[in-house]
């Protein structure tokens, strides 16, 4: 099992690569701003954002070339965030990922107008996937980066003030969770190229909160269906937490130093440890709800994630 | 006529203006930060983009929500540009429009996630906006920002070598003037909700550089109206030029020190006036072609620029 599923990560971060290498490469830029593109984008992590969505997407139907590029945008969109968060203003980071942090590479002015091309370049690749394959509605793009998602929780993050474990999880949910939420709901959704808008009613705009709704007239399939969908949404939210939690814990049990608050400022060890696997148990459940596809690989890399 | 044009104008301003406050005030950011992009956003300077956008959406139809919503976003756009444009890496101004820029006022940070915050909330308007008038097509998208718009326009502006009067024109044709560009085909491409992409072919989308062809089978109307298509791109790529000239001139004429290279590091005076106004003549010229709507506004509008 574990053999099949190391190859079909494998496989699905080569293609994820040579998507996002094209995209840069073909892009109008001058060449020495490519460069600082290419940097900041490879080598890359896990392209866990990109992945959830394909996994997401392949339980409906096996994706094509506009469900890669939206699956790319999504990483594209994580890119620019590590960007600026690393920028001496708000974090101040000199190394990420065992090198130099952008601006420490490339100054600060670069690094500021890199992050800027990467926020644009991921919606301009997430909204030519969209019409590329019918799917128009950029309904839920509100729920990705800005007021309900990467940059009002980075905000929270370094001005708010966070006094309970609720504030931090509520931070968690807007800026790691959001783009993960998206990238599953999104997935499974794409695949379907029907009108989103029909089954999810505007409900989902409002507080960028989503909330599925059964409408009268419906048929069983249709019924079915909202349920999977909505599946995908409470896989993506516990997911974006537990990957939160399991960020803060790692760090912690290798005696990393933390930027700011993490969940070991409110719970001990032992604490966090069972709230981490209550978010990932919150995942895999989803997953006995009736994909018609195989869902072994979203279990299995939800698992990597448990701490005992 | 002057009266009239100035009422017009007040018209939009104010229609424009209760807009962004809107749309800045539901979001869904903290007050704290809601503050922050307020300031960014007002008071606001000629709001040049959006009121060339509702101009040439008149040209055919009057402006709905839906398009002011759209113009709104390119102003959003624009205040995105200003405040990264502004801060230390980049410019280091202190002061704009007669008052500290946003870093100054609320530090490096805010201000990076104000311009983040804005560009994102450009998008969501004008995504919205599209599909909210059944506009769907995101490819003008390609030349308002990214690569072939203001962020490429920045990085040359910054980092790239200006060796002639050719290299400055196509950098301001890229900063300043692809969305101004953008404003003008858009705002009359909105207002037909057409499927655009039926009628400008990829071509557009290579280099970014729009092209337009009649295509077999085109009844004459067709024609005609992709000729007047055309019509609102040469405008918008003339005044876009004109634009930038206007600003380097004034800046000189009142003894200013400019940031970076200038048309007047290339030209003498005499030279860069007959050079705007040779541009300005350029898009006036287009007004002529047969549109429906009054090019009255239009024309005012641009003879504003004109510097004798």
């Amino acid at each position: 099992m574990s053999v099949k599923f190391d190859a079909r990560m494998r496989e699905w971060r080569e293609q994820i690569d040579a998507n996002l290498k094209k995209t840069i490469e073909l892009s109008a830029y001058p060449a020495d701003f490519r460069e600082v593109l290419d940097y900041a984008v490879f080598p890359g992590g896990k392209r866990l954002r990109p992945i959830l969505f394909l996994e997401w997407h392949s339980l409906f139907a096996p994706p094509g070339q506009a469900a890669l590029d939206f699956a790319c945008g999504l990483e594209l969109m994580h890119c620019f965030s590590l960007i600026h968060d690393d920028m001496p203003c708000i974090d101040n980071d000199d190394m990420r990922r065992g090198k130099p942090t952008v601006h420490k590479k490339y100054g600060e002015g670069k690094a500021l107008l890199a992050g800027d091309a990467l926020l644009d370049m991921a919606y301009n690749c997430m909204m030519n996937a969209c019409f590329a394959a019918g799917n128009g509605n950029p309904f839920y793009f509100y729920r990705l980066c800005g007021e309900n998602g990467i940059i009002h929780g980075e905000y929270l993050d370094v001005y708010g003030k966070c006094r309970s474990i609720e504030d931090l999880i509520s931070m968690y949910k807007k800026k790691t969770g959001a783009i993960i939420e998206c990238a599953c709901a999104v997935g499974y959704l794409f695949a379907q190229k029907f009108d989103v808008k029909s089954i999810l009613p505007v409900t989902w705009l409002e507080n960028g909160k989503p909330l599925i709704e059964y409408i009268e007239g419906m048929t069983d399939d249709e019924r079915t269906n909202v349920k999977l969908i909505g599946g995908a949404l409470r896989f993506g939210e516990s997911f974006g937490i537990a990957f939160q939690l399991y960020d803060d814990l790692s760090e912690y049990v290798a005696g990393e130093k933390s930027d700011g608050t993490t969940v070991m400022d409110y719970i001990d060890l032992d604490e966090a440890k069972k709230l981490l696997n209550h978010y990932l148990n919150g995942a895999i459940s989803v997953l006995d709800s009736g994909y018609n596809g195989n869902t072994e690989y979203l279990r299995e890399l939800t698992e990597k994630f448990v701490i005992v």
